[in-house]
């Protein structure tokens, strides 16, 4: 904190925790880049952080959001009716079940550089749960950093590392784990531990926030708080996210981690479950889980987080040539072509394919369609893909088959059962029959009845 | 029709167009394959085409459906309420407004083979003219088969074939035209028409279905009938596509050529307005459109045919590396990335790119999401990629942003021009700002107001 403004707070008798009005600046970012306007706000001023946008005070809104302001005024409304800053730097703090949140960046735990305006990731664990101290009434917290980077920059090597630390979280007696992750790999990361963890005592919970945390429109508070009651509930026994359910800040949806996908580059409510209704949804303090949600195992957490790299994700396009395939399959060990429809390519495509399947390389045919289900024995074109020997993703989003060849062929090399694995349901990413509600209004109108949606 | 079929019909005195009670054996098609069940069934005979299957009769039912049966028992209900056989073979018949229907291929012109259960491409314009003899009330009908593919096969080479034989029906009278498409690549297609053609006196109508015209459960018959009314209307004039906009049979939606995507493999409401609401909707006879629809032009339709097709279209996963981006790019004039979120891929990637530029690719960045827009003025990884020369591809769709950089590229090598070319919107596939009805829920509820959608 600047010294002018801890002076302004000094001169009011203002302390952390007191409920003020504060009159200043705010930036918000609109499409035309970062805009400055005046802003009068009353909340709660929250602890400052080493991280805080120095000369700016962080008030807490009465609907949850944390706001940044430079401030001209600040003005004491009511004495103390806050909380006082929570001692967690290496430690615990809370109640209640223990919950490890592992940090590994990402605009949940970022903030903006003023100078250039631009978003970077920084804050700790430790500095969200000051920025949210409800997390502590709700379970006893343990923030443990793996690392802090833009989630586009994670890879496998990160995938392996998150894997060992919810191994470790769950051997260490945790009731489940948070995961803070930047959105736009959070499908990936989701997909890979789902593959790489087996028989989970309690939830993995991804989290992350479209907005970060000191933005006036973040919707970290609504996600962290969900995700850390999720975990701390010890259900389900499998690898989900969290996120916004809609455009306001209502209600939160439970993703399946091997059935999700960011499906809007900037919308609270980006993620969506893929070809099957949400696993549940989080509304204030209540939890629902889909019966079929994954009961937490009961003997250890096993570990495989061997993953073939050589693979990659093409869309069957109308200038994929066999010659751009070639020059992929030469360096690749698998190959997930995201076909057109019901898992279609062009012909002359479709002799490629044959070729190098016979040179060992994996196919799997999904659909660019992303909702749905491939379905090989409809067309001719399907049936010849088949007899060139490819593997069909069946409603697996195009992704998630993507990440699941690259953990088949990482343990095991034998082609037959490379085909056994993808082929067959492993953690919930193939069903057998679609449900309506994983695809258009069905899929808003399913979130409603379960108590989300609609709110105005 | 078979001689023993013929025989039945004769004995009850049935003619083509009388009501009848059909008992007999249909075939359906299930994820687990075809399967036969008896049904009895009431509704119109209707006449037979050679690529009936052969043994089968066509009846279609009060909801609109044409249903094949082999029959065991064909019962007369009420003679001659039906209609006459439409005799179009290489002339028109209808009344009103003239609108050509080009014939490509697909589902919507397509039969089931019934030694093998797979469906063919195979029925002309004038058997579905048969099939749908309501047509003819709509507007005086001229089919022209330009081919006849399955649409994962279409190239530029049929782009361009499809935009001169669209001028050609313009300059020949015609109010509208209709493009009936397998709806595989029909995104694709929609979009390269829509740069091809410009000043169009008249809409350009894709129109396809998801079930072949000879099945229960089609959805070509509100498809095309839906179509061909918006041709006749004369409005708007830009290239389109009619597809349902629900999975029940009662209305349709129209989207913009450059704004669409198939996003279910299977389902009949597939098509969705990408990142604006649908440009209109078609209920029975009531056509509503955007405000912001184009009008008709009043000068003479413009084609440029010119693509560039050494152009690909790339996903930065996690193992999107280097090595691969220089063996695509090796053999390409220009590529599109669709980036993770606002468009960011790893550090590594965009040292690549920049590197790719210089030698003069054009380089593109979408986003994976889907829905929403590129924002690279947010992080530091979007502004390296700005540095690197990118070219940000705003709220377009991936798909539309490799279509568009083809036919830039096809226009001019120029790097500055094909730089403000990609950046300028040309077709409505670039917009200002974004609507909330563009995404998620509101999109639903936005056709709701509209009057489409929640039946029941």
């Amino acid at each position: 904190m600047k010294d002018d403004v801890r002076r302004m707070l000094e001169e009011g008798g203002i302390e952390e925790g007191d409920r003020v009005e504060v009159v200043g600046m705010m930036r918000r970012l609109t499409y035309e880049g970062e805009v400055s306007e005046e802003v009068k706000v009353e909340g709660i001023l929250l602890p400052s952080t080493e991280l805080n946008a120095p000369g700016n005070v962080v008030v807490k809104l009465k609907n949850g959001y944390n706001v940044s302001i430079k401030p001209t005024k600040v003005r004491l409304l009511e004495k103390g009716r806050g909380f006082k800053r929570a001692e967690v730097e290496g430690g615990e703090a809370g109640e209640g079940e223990r919950v490890i949140i592992l940090g590994t960046g990402g605009t949940i735990a970022s903030f903006v550089e003023y100078s250039t305006g631009a978003v970077y990731p920084a804050i700790t664990p430790s500095d969200f749960l000051r920025a949210y101290p409800e997390l502590s009434r709700i379970a006893r917290i343990e923030p443990k950093i793996l690392f802090s980077i833009l989630s586009e920059e994670i890879t496998p090597a990160h995938w392996r590392r998150m894997a060992e630390a919810v191994k470790e979280a769950f051997e260490g007696g945790a009731r489940g784990v948070v995961v803070a992750h930047g959105t736009d790999t959070m499908a990936y990361s989701s997909a890979a531990l789902s593959f790489m963890l087996d028989g989970l005592p309690g939830p993995v919970v991804f989290v992350g926030s479209q907005r970060s945390s000191d933005r006036p429109s973040t919707d970290a508070a609504l996600n962290v708080l969900s995700a850390v009651r999720l975990a701390a509930s010890g259900r389900p026994g499998e690898v989900v996210a969290v996120m916004h359910g809609s455009t306001s800040d209502t209600f939160c949806l439970i993703h399946r981690g091997v059935r999700m996908r960011k499906m809007h580059t900037s919308r609270r409510d980006a993620f969506m479950s893929v070809s099957e209704p949400p696993l549940g949804i989080i509304t204030g303090e209540r939890i629902q889980l889909r019966e079929d949600a994954t009961p937490p195992g009961e003997g250890g957490v096993v570990v495989r987080t061997e993953m073939e790299e050589a693979v990659q994700l093409l869309q069957a396009t109308p200038t994929l040539t066999p010659k751009v395939l070639d020059r992929v399959l030469e360096v690749s060990k698998g190959v997930v072509i995201a076909g057109t429809g019901l898992g279609h390519m062009r012909g002359e495509l479709t002799e490629r394919v044959k070729y190098w399947v016979e040179e060992g390389r994996a196919v799997v045919v999904a659909s660019q369609c992303i909702f749905g289900r491939v379905n090989l024995n409809v067309y001719r074109t399907g049936r010849k893909l088949l007899e060139a020997g490819v593997i069909p993703a069946s409603d697996m989003p195009p992704e998630v088959a993507y990440v699941k060849l690259m953990w088949v062929l990482g343990q095991t090399s034998d082609p037959e059962e490379v085909r056994g694995m993808m082929m067959r349901n492993l953690r919930g990413e193939i069903s057998e029959s679609s449900s309506p509600a994983g695809f258009g209004e069905e899929y808003y109108r399913w979130v409603e009845r379960m108590g989300g949606g609609a709110d105005g």
